[in-house]
């Protein structure tokens, strides 16, 4: 039996980094973990991941063959291969791919985990056949990995898609990039939390997020107050749907995508976000767009959806060195290469 | 002597359609214009255009040979050939490049205006070269072209690229496409008009624009006015940059272009709207994008520009067919096709 290919997809996080190996089907064939030790420098990190993703791919080599790694991480370049000050790293500027390639000689490639998420939709979930759509991701922050004519655009210098960091609110909350008023310091776990306290302030309602301080409400709290009919926990998730909905439709003017897809934890509140963003976004839409554009939730699935990214990545540079390097080769027959 | 090729580029507008003949440097050779009598339909239209275009190109037909047809028209759909429902023109919806195909059996491709500027401007203007920019077409709308990775971005139904129908002002001047506050009803011809009565509405400065009906204000007035220091048309033109520059901050958050190349009527204004447009651009620019983002003007000056552009749609189709069909074929051997 001759052995399949896999990539290695690995997932930077400010917590933990993840990595599996997935083959272009999508399955996740073995995964893992460690520890990322954000005060670590990165080669640190390296020195200590790579053993384990040995250790791992030795348990599945005799059926499957290592054709490439990606990478995502924060603030990651793909044209340059460089992650620069990453907010939850204290990596300052290094250049990941010449780390990777002192242990690996095959392809290698990075980006942001947005865009990872991007293409991880395009080849394995709700984009798969699109060639415009955009990938919102609601987490800490608000990424995002804009699709169009069938590639990612990553813009003049690498760092495009950054729809988190459009000024939806002149003058509103204080953002971490040191503005005002960023769609990220409304539709995020941090956003809505944030939502949740002007609210609390605002109104007399009863919620059981009146016992809580800041700090320690999460996104998940305010998803389960809402399913339990906790009416602030309810009017933020409301109040997250308007902002975000109406921030797409604006998106919408710019690249006119077949669908957004909305992936990360706050999305998988489901309809309760969904509902309010799908209304503010139609209410809001210029007339030629309206009721053309899918929301659709992230149909990632198997295993870790950001390990899944950073593995379509590398599956879709691989794929676009076949078409121009050797034509109509089936990517079967790479692992005899 | 071998002739060379030419493409047919052709602007319809909603009071004349010019037309002319352009090489592949961006020369147009020989150029000429037709009323479009914007209450007959299409059919007349070209009924009228193609015996014009005939015997211009008698004119010319010893050195040059038909290549392309390229068109720019409001409301032009580039994937289906159809223009729908055009602002200025009693045309319904009619299949434009149905009706070329009755005349002249070559290639032939339409867009919208602002499409065919961002084309033009790569091929012969401004952006040659670039693989990301935004071309801003300030007319009596704005209208906008999106370049991303070398390709113009349709989007997945042939409309993408409204940024003047981003809401910039929230509840803000009510717009021709039903809703408030898009960017074009600030920052364009009739939008400059608007802040300037606003003005004389809010000021009691002194200006030679109080002696005009608000029909008659043109944005040539207003510069004229602005250029001769009338007070009123300079805070005009400063509030004007100060939202486009604020818009195209958030702009270059979706894309990251290499640049901003500002197009038409408006942008001729020079320093007077591109300084404040500038400043805006970068006060509320995203860091990592900061002191990067070019704002230029328009380099297209060989004849009509609106001319060029359509005929750099088709020159960029052809070449791209190139590609695919004749691998290396050099351009000037298509004459002997």
């Amino acid at each position: 039996m001759s052995k399949l290919s896999v990539t290695l997809g690995i997932d930077i996080g400010g917590t933990n980094t993840v990595f599996g190996f997935v083959d272009k089907e999508g399955k996740c064939v073995a995964e893992s973990s460690i520890p990322t030790n954000a005060f670590e420098p990165a080669e640190k990190l390296f020195e200590r991941l790579f053993p384990q993703v040995d250790a791992v791919y030795q348990t599945i080599a005799k059926n499957y063959y290592l054709v490439g790694i990606g990478i995502g991480a924060p603030n990651a370049n793909y044209y340059t291969g460089m992650v620069e000050l990453p907010p939850n790293l204290n990596w300052q500027i290094v250049n990941v791919l010449e780390i990777v390639k002192k242990y690996y000689d095959i392809p290698s490639a990075i980006t942001n985990d947005a865009n990872a998420a991007a293409l991880g939709e395009m080849k394995f979930g709700a984009a798969k056949g699109m060639k415009n759509f955009i990938v919102i991701t609601l987490g800490t922050g608000l990424g995002s990995g804009i699709v169009a004519n069938g590639d990612l655009i990553y813009g003049h210098d690498g760092f495009a898609g950054e729809i988190g960091h459009v000024v939806v609110v002149e003058g509103g909350r204080q953002c971490g990039c040191g503005r005002n008023g960023c769609l990220e310091t409304y539709a995020s776990a941090t956003g809505i939390r944030r939502t949740v306290f002007e609210l609390l302030c605002n109104s007399n309602d009863v919620s059981q997020l009146r016992s809580f301080p800041f700090e320690e409400v999460t996104s998940k709290m305010i998803y389960e107050a809402a399913v339990s009919g906790d009416k602030i926990a309810l009017a933020a998730f409301a109040f997250t749907g308007e902002i975000l909905g109406k921030a797409l439709a604006n998106s919408v003017a710019y690249t006119s995508p077949e669908a957004i897809i909305l992936f990360g934890g706050l999305a998988s509140a489901g309809d309760i976000l969904f509902k309010p963003t799908q209304k503010a976004m139609e209410d809001n839409m210029l007339n030629i767009f309206k009721n053309k554009v899918k929301l659709l939730p992230s149909a990632l699935h198997s295993g870790n959806t950001a390990v899944l990214g950073a593995a379509a990545l590398i599956w879709n540079e691989l794929e676009k060195d076949k078409v121009q390097l050797k034509e109509n080769v089936p990517v079967e027959n790479w692992d005899v290469m």
